[in-house]
C-alpha cells in the first residue's frame, strides 16, 4: 500500500489580513515557528507517507517551492497547479486521478488542508493511522472535531453519539446559523467537519462516478489537456513534478465542495473523532490562542526586533511583521488585536475580528487603481523564485528597493525602457552582468545600469545576497521589464 | 509703549508620544494646518507686537528657525537659548531682564506658551488688548479659562465670581486632586490657570525683587555670563539675535514656576477671563477634539497618503505620520486613539491617554542603550539646520538614508573614518564637492565618497534637494563625522 499526502494549499488571505494577502495567504503564515503549510507537510511525513501531492494556485508555485527548499528535509513534490481557485471537489477529483495514475487504485490519500494548526503531531499520527485502516476497507473517512462552541463557520457531521470511537456518519450538514449551531451542540450528536479526509483513490473515484459524475468527467478532461513535466531548477536536487492545466478546461469544472458533491450522498462515510488539538486559524483570535499568554493574557506574535510596552493592557494580541522594526505601545486597552506591517495597520477587537474581511472588500472597491490596493494583494516583501524584493521608499521620479537573492540563484537577464538603476551590493557576493560583461561584485561595490542596457544579477556566494537598488525615471512600474533569458521559464 | 511677544517653547514630548518626542516636542506638532509654535507667533503678531522673544532649549534652535523661515512673513526673533529645561520663573525672569534692557521698564510682555491651541485669533486679540491695558496700569495679568470639567492637570485661580469682566485674583492654587477640582467647579469661583500672562517688564521685575529675589538674582547672574550675537545664516534676510547661557550659572537658577514664585504671593494680580476657545492640547483626546469628526465621531489627523478604513468604529482618532504611507484599518473599536509613526505605534483609549507618559518612562528605562530608545528622543525625520534626514533601512554593514537639503543650504564639509558613502541625487539640483573638486549634479546622477575623503553637499536649485545615501562600513554611527567647515558654527 502507498500512502499519499494530498495537501490543499489555498485561501484568499482576507481573514488574517494584513499579515496574509492574496499573494501570501494563510498557509504561508508562520505560527509556532514555521509556516502552516510546512507543518501540514511535516504532519503527513510523520504518518510515513510515500509521496506528497500539493494542489495549489499556479501563482504560489515559487513561494511554495522556496518554503520547501528551506525545510530541513525537503520533500519531493508533485504539484497540481490550479490556474484559478476552485472548490474542494475538483481538487480532490484531480488528486485522486493523479494518485490512481501514479500509484494505482489502492493508494491511500490523506487529504490535509495547508492552513490548520495541530500542535500535537504524535496524537495526530495515531488518529491518522486509524483513518488509513478504515480507508483500506474502502471507507471514505472524515476527521470530526468535537465542538466546543456553536461555531457558524464550519460544516457539521451527525453521528449516533459523540465518543472516542470510529463510527458511521449519519448526515453531513452545511454551515448552520447560530440557532441551529446551538441546537447541534446541545444534542451531543454533531461533530465539526475538519475538512481532513482519508480514502483510497479507487474509493473516491467510485464515489465520484456514482454521486458526481460531472465533477469526475470535467476533472478527466482538464487532466487530459494538462501538461506535466519535471521542473528544472538550478541547484535543486529534488526537482518537483509539475502539472499545469489549461485555463479553459480547468474552468469548466463545477465549483462545488467535496462535502456537497460526495460526502453528503455516499453511504460509506466513516468518522474518525479527532483526539488532537485542532484549529483552522480562521481569524486573529485563533492566532492569539496559538501563543502562550503572559500574566495579563497578552500575546505577542512577532519576529525579532519587535518591542511591546503594555500599560493597563489585558487579553490583547500584537503582531508585528518582521519588516517593521518598531516599538508598539498599548495603553488601557482590552481584548484587542493589533497587526502592523510596513504598508497596512489593523486595530480590531477580538470580538469583531471576523469582520476584517470587510476591510479587504472595502480596500478592493476603493482602490482598484491605487497603490494601496496592493496591501490586499501583495505581501510587504514580494517573493520571487530567486529571492525577494521590498520597496523602501517611492516618490516622484525614483524608487528605493531592497533585493535579496538566494545562493546559486539569478534574476532574469533583462532591460528596462524607462528607467536607469543604481545597484549597491551590501551583503554576500555575486556577479553583475551589464551588457556582455560580467563583474564579480563584493559588499560596498556599485554598478550603474543605463536605460535599455541588458543586465543580470547572480548570487555566487554561500550566503544570501542583499542589494540596494535606486531606480530613476519617469515611469517605475514593475511591468517595465523585458526578459531576455530566465532560469524559471518566464522570458 | 512697546509690546513684546514672549513665546515659551518647551516640553518633554511625552504626553503626545510618539508624534512628539524629546527632540520634537509639542510646539512643533502641526494641528489645524500649522505647528502650534507658529500659531503662537502669529497670535502675538496679530496683537501688533513690536518684537518677538523666544525662550527655548538650545537644541531646538535650528528646528525653530527652520519653522520660522518657512512662514509667509518670517519674524525677526530674539532667542534666549536654555542649556536645559528650567521652570517658568527663571524663563520669565530672564525674558523680563532682556525686555527691560532692550525696550525699558514700560515694555509690555505678552507671555504665550508655544503649545496652546486657540482657533479664534480675533477673539484672542480683543482679550489680549484688554490685558495689555491692565498691564500698563502696573498689574500682573493672567488669562483665566472658565472650567468645563474638574481637570486635575491645571492650576486654579480663585476670584469673587466667574464672569465676563476683568477682576482681581483672590488666590492661586496648585493642581488639585479630583475631589478638590470637583469642589472648585461647584463653587463657580475658580478659573483654570492658562499659563498665559501679560505685564510690563518693570512690574514683573519689581514683583520678582519683592517675592522671589533669589530667582531674580540667579537670572541676573546667568545673563551676566551669557553671550549674545546676531547669528549669521546663509540666505537669512532677518538674522536672529541669539543669547546663549553657560550651563553652570544657568543651572543655578531655582526650578520653580512663576505661579509659585510670584503670582501666588503678589497682591496686584488681575484676571482677564478668556473669551476664546482654548486647549493646552495636553493629551491625545485634545488633539482629536481639534479635528472635525465624521458622522461616527471619528477623526483623522494625517498627512497626505494616509488611508483609513473604519468598520464598526466610533469616536476614534487615527494619526498617521507623514512618513508612513500605509492603510490603517479599525474594526469594531470605540473611543480609541491610534498613532502610527515609522518607528513607534501607539494604541490607547481616550480614557487612558494620559498614561502614554508611562510608555515613555518605560522605554527610557528599558532601552537606555538600545536603538528603540530613540523613539522617545528623536523624530522619525531628524531636522538639521540645512534640512532633514530619515533612515530608510539599517542592517549589519549598511544603512540607507533619505536626505533633504533646503534651497541655498549646505551640509558641513566633512569626512568619515569608518564608512564610504554612495550618493544618488533624486530630486532638485546641487553641487557635490569631493576632495577639492565640485561636481554640479542633477537627478539620476551618482557620486562615490570614499573612506576619509572630505565631501560636501549644497543645494543650488530653487527646490528642495533629495538625495538617497547608502552608507557601507562596519560602524555607521552618527558620531563618525569630522566637520572641517560648517555654515552653522558646528565645526
Amino acid at each position: 500500500m502507498k500512502l499519499i499526502s494530498v495537501v490543499l494549499s489555498g485561501g484568499a488571505g482576507t481573514r488574517l489580513w494584513p499579515a496574509s494577502r492574496q499573494a501570501y495567504p494563510k498557509p504561508f503564515m508562520k505560527l509556532g515557528g514555521s509556516a502552516l503549510l510546512e507543518q501540514a507537510i511535516t504532519r503527513g511525513q510523520a504518518c510515513g507517507t510515500d509521496d506528497l501531492l500539493i494542489v495549489t494556485n499556479q501563482d504560489h508555485l515559487f513561494l511554495t517551492q522556496g518554503l520547501l527548499s528551506d525545510m530541513a528535509d525537503p520533500p519531493r513534490v508533485r504539484y497540481l497547479l490550479e490556474p484559478k481557485g476552485r472548490n474542494t471537489a475538483p481538487a480532490i477529483a484531480l488528486a485522486a486521478l493523479d494518485c490512481q495514475a501514479a500509484h494505482g487504485d489502492d493508494a491511500v490519500m490523506l487529504v490535509l488542508p495547508a492552513d490548520h494548526l495541530i500542535p500535537d503531531t504524535e496524537a495526530f499520527v495515531a488518529n491518522a493511522l486509524e483513518a488509513v485502516r478504515q480507508a483500506q476497507k474502502g471507507r471514505l473517512v472524515v476527521f470530526g472535531i468535537q465542538p466546543t462552541s456553536p461555531e457558524t463557520g464550519f460544516g457539521y457531521i451527525e453521528v449516533a453519539k459523540l465518543g472516542r470511537d470510529v463510527q458511521p456518519v449519519l448526515k453531513f450538514v452545511e454551515k448552520p446559523d447560530l440557532a441551529t449551531a446551538q441546537e447541534y451542540l446541545a444534542t451531543g450528536r454533531f461533530y465539526w467537519n475538519s475538512g481532513m479526509f482519508c480514502f483510497t483513490a479507487g474509493a473516491m473515484l467510485a464515489a465520484l462516478a456514482q454521486h458526481a459524475p460531472d465533477v469526475l468527467q470535467a476533472a478527466g478532461k482538464a487532466l487530459a489537456q494538462s501538461t506535466s513535466q519535471a521542473m528544472s531548477l538550478p541547484d535543486e536536487p529534488n526537482p518537483p513534478h509539475v502539472t499545469r492545466f489549461h485555463a479553459h478546461s480547468f474552468g469548466l469544472q463545477p465549483d462545488i465542495s467535496i462535502d456537497y458533491a460526495v460526502m453528503e450522498r455516499a453511504d460509506n462515510v466513516t468518522l474518525v473523532p479527532a483526539r488532537f488539538g485542532w484549529s483552522d486559524v480562521g481569524a486573529w483570535p485563533a492566532v492569539a490562542q496559538a501563543h502562550t499568554p503572559d500574566a495579563s493574557g497578552n500575546t505577542l506574535g512577532a519576529a525579532d526586533g519587535a518591542d511591546w510596552v503594555a500599560v493597563n493592557t489585558t487579553g490583547t494580541h500584537v503582531h508585528v511583521d518582521s519588516h517593521c522594526h518598531k516599538v508598539v505601545a498599548t495603553v488601557g486597552v482590552q481584548d484587542l488585536v493589533v497587526v502592523d506591517t510596513p504598508d497596512a495597520l489593523l486595530v480590531t477587537t477580538k470580538r469583531e475580528a471576523q469582520n476584517v474581511k470587510r476591510v479587504v472588500d472595502a480596500l478592493k472597491e476603493r482602490h482598484i487603481n491605487s497603490p494601496h490596493h496592493q496591501s490586499t494583494l501583495l505581501p510587504p516583501a514580494v517573493h520571487r523564485p530567486w529571492g525577494t524584493y521590498a520597496t523602501l521608499k517611492e516618490e516622484d521620479g525614483y524608487k528605493v528597493k531592497r533585493i535579496t537573492v538566494k545562493p546559486g540563484q539569478s534574476l532574469s537577464l533583462q532591460y528596462h525602457h524607462q528607467r536607469a538603476e543604481h545597484w549597491m551590493l551590501v551583503h554576500g557576493r555575486g556577479i553583475v552582468q551589464i551588457g556582455d560583461t560580467e563583474h564579480p561584485t563584493l559588499p560596498g561595490q556599485y554598478h550603474y545600469i543605463p536605460l535599455k542596457e541588458k543586465h543580470r544579477l547572480t548570487n555566487t556566494g554561500p550566503d544570501e545576497l542583499v542589494l540596494i537598488e535606486v531606480q530613476c525615471g519617469d515611469y517605475l512600474g514593475e511591468d517595465d521589464i523585458v526578459r531576455l533569458a530566465d532560469t524559471y521559464g518566464r522570458s
